[in-house]
């Protein structure tokens, strides 16, 4: 079984041989631009150890996995010109290096180049269409929750899960597929991915949250500052009823420009207990399906490693 | 043998019926309306023309064409925002309509849409990822002469022959494949559809530029007066060779609003019998690829008589 870091390296050649046979024409440079941006290539490499862990050959699956970070970098090309981001990956987004323009055309370009690392394997392409489907409805709800209230909490896990959490579970399950799995197993790695990827969002709000900065680097609270509707918030608006206890708290940071009053307000409302307890969940649902899986369990040792090293902790 | 209607009846069912059994969500509204505007269905129908001319059953290709005309709908709506156009048949432009993140959405949405219609043929999935590709740089290369000078008119050729006449090729290929056709055959279809491609952009211009309106029903010289950078102008600016004819002709247009010197210029340079001379060598060479197919003058009968209509003559 290889490492982690042997299928990020394979990922990682693949994507440069890739790039480096791309045509000259303009239409391209941006695609490899944003390839080769620095990443952690977590949904091919999830793509390589699903085949392998069901024996099939990694190989076999590198381009599907590449297929799977080609998508996952054109919808971040053009959900940067729809977010109005002005950097990726601490570079200028395309819309802002080039222009509007070129990050909509090369973005199209891209998803065609993705279609095209899929091949015409009937399995792959029917999860590949959906996920693909889902991954753009995700994008409209998410575009659609900036302008209206109300939003709830279980119409915000709706939403990241076909925003985020679909494209690992893809990702998994196309690496199913290339080793010949069977669909019991192509599902159990898809449900692996999708609550995985659901908890690793979560979490990723939890910490800017709730984290210590020592530990994490980055100065507490930032996603609130920039009043980000995260699952915290949504939360919180739902448990206060009526008391206004988060409202006066929100209003209060966007005088004062300080959020310590609404993190003290989201632990008084038990948010920061409830989001812990659901990220846990969600990755105990997560290993359970490793379980089902039926393969013996050095074969699984890499996908435990995978999802641990997600969730911040050491394998 | 169907006629060109019968087809187009074929084409417009199931493009109803494509429409109607989309999701209710916001990202698929766009789709149904740029489908449901009425439209030639040239692409489509070209589809099942070919495949019913080398024996196969129309309906076969009848979702294949359908992908076509999903994703011409797709570059459409992109090319739209790209070109800061308002209006597509008379209506309002998705992203005029919506909003221009609505539009590079749904279009996204609707290429993964008009994969999904492609089906997992290898040969088909081949030709369509190919000439994709070849959509988007033509796009591209049409972008990029609006900004630069000097653009000659073998490069403007490349362009439309990308931008424009590659999807009809892409059209009556995918037919020929459905049928189950010889490569030889495909081939010749293909040929036959870009050739008849780049004479209809030809003859497009060329009409705008000496029709006769009462014939026409157009006031003449629109594109000259938008400062469209035709074949027409591309080629008098080759051919006025430092006597200035044709750009002194440009600079008084664009201060008397009047055209009707530059035309006249156009043709003392010779560009209208240029034009003339190109569009029926196209026509011909198009023309001629049937008589490569190898399959009896009947079944070549209707896409003779939809060669005649795209060129403006009756069968």
């Amino acid at each position: 079984m290889r490492t982690l870091e042997e299928h990020r390296a394979a990922v990682e050649a693949r994507i440069n041989d890739w790039c480096g046979a791309l045509p000259p024409a303009a239409l391209y440079e941006p695609m490899a631009y944003l390839m080769r941006l620095p990443a952690k290539r977590v949904r091919p490499v999830a793509t390589l150890m699903a085949c392998e862990a069901l024996g099939g050959d990694p190989k076999s699956a590198l381009d599907v996995a590449l297929g799977v970070e080609l998508f996952h970098n054109f919808t971040l090309m053009h959900d940067d010109i729809m977010d109005r981001s002005p950097t990726r990956r601490g570079q200028p987004t395309v819309h802002v290096r080039w222009n509007e323009n070129t990050a909509i055309l090369s973005g199209d370009a891209m998803l065609v180049k993705a279609y095209q690392c899929m091949g015409a394997d009937p399995r792959v392409l029917q999860v590949f269409n959906r996920y693909a489907l889902e991954v753009c409805e995700g994008q409209d709800m998410d575009m659609a929750f900036e302008h209206r209230g109300g939003v709830g909490a279980e119409e915000y896990m709706a939403m990241i899960r076909r925003k985020t959490a679909v494209l690992l579970a893809c990702a998994f399950e196309l690496g199913a597929i290339k080793a010949g799995g069977q669909e019991g197993q192509q599902a159990a790695l898809g449900r692996f991915g999708e609550k995985l990827g659901l908890a690793f969002q979560l979490r990723d709000d939890h910490i800017d949250a709730f984290g210590d900065p020592r530990v994490t680097g980055k100065q507490r609270g930032g996603d609130l500052r920039a009043g980000k509707k995260t699952w915290l918030l949504i939360r919180g608006l739902e448990l206060e009823q009526g008391t206004g206890a988060l409202t006066e708290a929100m209003q209060q940071a966007s005088v004062a420009r300080d959020i310590g009053a609404m993190i003290d307000a989201l632990v008084r409302l038990g948010v920061r207990d409830a989001s812990d307890a659901l990220i846990r969940s969600l990755e105990e649902q997560a290993m359970a399906q490793l379980d089902a899986l039926g393969v013996p369990e050095p074969r699984k040792a890499p996908l435990r490693a995978l999802a641990l090293g997600l969730m911040g902790r050491s394998a």
